[in-house]
């Protein structure tokens, strides 16, 4: 079994792309600085709140705002995967696994 | 049907929090801070490469690099949808809707 | 010698965040924020171009956009220096002073 | 008189990038991908701290790699600016001014 499985939008990204003749623009580095970007308004949304102010956002005016920025980040990711041939399922599964190697679960109390 | 479907991810990210009490540092300004780290690392490897080495790039030894960059991008972003209670596949779709309204198709040739 | 004198800039805008009882919102992890939004928004303008446009963008009317960004991302930077008391001319020669040994000059000819 | 002097700094750069043949590495989009990077590391290093852990991270084993990160994004952003041929001192100036008059200061007690 997947832990995420992407076809479906990988798909739909790939029509979108071809009906706009965007692929010509869609190579790593400008996906990469497409990513910055959007990680950037993301980052401007929280820029000035407090920690208690972040938590609760989904439930004031911007939350339409984080949602968007959220998906914006995720869908030029999911582009640069496309373009680099990577499989995301694959590959976040083994940095999962890394992980667990690295930092090793707490013991049980 | 869903465009992506990131539930068993979400379901494995929330365990792995869990058992090293990592669900503390997870709130949405540190990870936003995370995020950028990682989107950092990604830049860093792509810096001084032109277009063309940048698109051979998982023909190359920094594969494997490259790839462990975008899976801790999207580990990170998974991880504040989820504090932020996001449904990523919803946020996608209605994205996606919004841009095909603001960048209409082209006609067909 | 200095290499870089900040000493007017500092004192400005010292003045400017008093003036706008702006220093409560300066702290260190809210500027990085906010510098990482300025650099999305310096990325934003290249995201598309060709490196051979990027080159010529300063001869087109995306010029003063990039001037303002490249600004807005000096003071985020000068702010958190000076809420960090970072001299930034002694911080900024003690780093070529690193990289130069890191990195040796080539051979002359 | 200038609010920031970077001439000593800029002369010293551009030695440096001459000396090791970087000037062909130097366009403006390589640059922002490795302002990227740096701005990463800099999110790193405050990524899991508290904003009270954040204030005090000058006084902690953390000063010198925070004071080097910030050097290395003022060095690419002086790189960048070098490469673009923007007057820094005039930018930063003009920007100061545009941002007065949309952010008043308030009016004295």
């Amino acid at each position: 079994m997947k832990l995420i499985d992407t076809a479906a939008l990988e798909a739909r990204l790939a029509d979108f792309a071809r009906e706009r003749d965007w692929d010509r623009f869609h190579n790593p580095r400008n996906l990469i600085l497409a990513l910055t970007g959007e990680v950037g308004e993301l980052a401007e949304i929280f820029q000035w709140l407090t920690d208690a102010q972040a938590e609760a956002i989904m439930q004031g005016d911007k939350a339409e705002h984080v949602r968007q920025e959220v998906a914006d980040v995720l869908l030029y990711l999911m582009r640069l995967a496309m373009v680099l041939k990577i499989d995301v399922d694959a590959a976040v599964r083994d940095k999962i696994a890394l992980n667990a190697k690295k930092y090793p679960p707490l013991p049980e109390a």
